[in-house]
């Protein structure tokens, strides 16, 4: 006879760093307070529903103004590598999502502890990102300024696209393994709020001597919330964004939303390049891994549509074998 | 009949700011980076003791160069509060701690969980410090420049006592309940190594309308360490400082080391005005508060002593009620 009661089911749900700071606003402390207010309202229907809930995030323009400020303060102040920045975030963003959280619980009267772990992420050092930096972080330089750092600090650097400067660019290498998974899962299935792989998480690596070192890269933030997902058995992953649906024909005039699709049709359109690398395309292939592992949910939508997505009235449904 | 397997007691052990930047030194990645593996590797003697263990710290120099990043950066960077700057504190010295005690714990094949918790801590906003801000924080600046601030700003600004330049003053607050004591207590009694309260803790109050909110102050990382001792039921609460024992008779021909004495004795000498408020005088109170509350051993060393002092052969022992 089994007395332990069953585990309620764990949802996982990946947010962009612009949960906190929307497309041109600056980022002020009230901007970012009303952002997180904004997002923990949202995710009140996930409490109301009962899942156990874990929270990742994104940190891009929040680690690109520490960057900035690292470039532009005090030269007395050593400046802090990549790691220790994300690092930085974690502590910062985490406060605002847990505060907003619990403020949100309070004036719901509802009793759940909510608690941000400052998450280390393994890389490989072997992974093919180290060898050719492709992810521009940072303020925009000129190209004289961009050179000199390249020769004193070793920096790749790239003009952007949309040629507004040129910027220094990171090794984006995979996640392996989230070190603080069994903390995150034992929190999560006691019933508590945990936020947690903030920026992707902290990238480090394992050396030869066994110890871990912080890298200079940035993870993304879809595949590190994928591979936690897997990690710590979450029955639903899903991903907020800034558009209802995953569409295909983008920006085409055959485009068309996307309502259920399987992983595997799902991943023949990934490998058609229906989905651009910059955007869509990492969400969707890390949804496709997480059901390529056993997961057997995955919800792509923006936080409008968070609530009629659970009652399967829109989003983008991905379903893994049964 | 009890079939739980009795849990082992729990260590408090608190670390001054400057445990990561030793003095004089200007706190590069690899001063932080190898002052951190120094002290995990002192503190090994706690896990070989078979503590369950909660490691608090200060964050002093860290904020202090946070601080002057965003006076001096970027304008288009906006500048974040105090409290803010506390959390990004609390996610870079929590992964320096963790990521060095993790290799401690690997080099000698030792299987514990390590996890920084990002921890808010509640202060009463009628708490006297709020009318009366004391605390010296961030850069030294002109007498002009401070009070261009104190105009702008509103900032409270005084000279400082060794006369190098003006600085901002903040209130510091006692801390009255640490948010996340359920959850650093409950992972400390599952055998897990738990940073928490960084920097005294995110400083927040409670507004009339039952929500949490920051306020610009720092907390003293010695009273939020002592009220986290009592609050986790700490067995021992050691507070690791630059000096072996605690003095009676500081820089007087008659200075003596305290050996052993009851919190009722140094009360009386805390009383009487024997321990400097900067340095000494608050962990001296910390211990007394956290004894009078129920608490039984403390424990003023430095990391040096550490191992001595729990052989009974060094640092300071206090006592509380049977």
């Amino acid at each position: 006879m089994n007395l332990q009661p069953k585990e309620k089911p764990v949802l996982l749900v990946a947010l962009g760093g612009h949960a906190f700071m929307q497309r041109g606003e600056k980022g002020t402390i009230s901007d970012q307070e009303r952002n997180a207010k904004m997002i923990c309202e949202t995710l009140q229907t996930l409490v109301d529903r009962e899942y156990n809930l874990v929270i990742t995030h994104g940190n891009g323009p929040q680690v690109g103004n520490l960057l900035l400020l690292n470039e532009s303060g005090d030269e007395s102040v050593p400046k802090m590598p990549l790691d220790v920045l994300v690092a930085q975030t974690e502590g910062s963003l985490g406060y605002f999502l847990q505060q907003a959280m619990l403020n949100e619980l309070r004036a719901r009267h509802k009793h759940r502890y909510v608690v941000t772990v400052v998450t280390q992420v393994l890389v490989d050092p072997k992974d093919e990102a180290f060898k050719n930096p492709s992810k521009p972080v940072g303020p925009f330089l000129t190209r004289a300024e961009a050179e000199k750092r390249q020769q004193e600090l070793d920096w790749k650097i790239a003009e952007d696209t949309a040629k507004r400067g040129w910027r220094r660019l990171v090794p984006s290498p995979r996640p392996t393994k989230v070190v603080q998974r069994h903390m995150i899962r034992d929190s999560a299935a006691a019933g508590h709020i945990v936020i947690a792989c903030g920026g992707g998480g902290i990238p480090i690596i394992k050396k030869e001597d066994n110890s871990y070192e912080g890298v200079e890269a940035v993870i993304d933030k879809d595949f590190t919330s994928a591979l936690l997902a897997t990690e710590i058995e979450a029955e639903i992953f899903v991903i907020l964004t800034e558009v209802p649906q995953v569409m295909i024909g983008f920006a085409t005039p055959e485009q068309r939303p996307i309502s259920a699709i399987t992983s595997e049709q799902l991943n023949e359109l990934y490998e058609a390049g229906e989905f651009p690398p910059g955007s869509m395309g990492p969400k969707v292939k890390a949804v496709i891994e997480f059901l390529d592992r056993g997961g057997k949910r995955a919800i792509i939508t923006n936080p409008q549509t968070l609530e009629d997505a659970l009652a399967g009235k829109g989003g983008t449904h991905i379903i893994g074998r049964c």
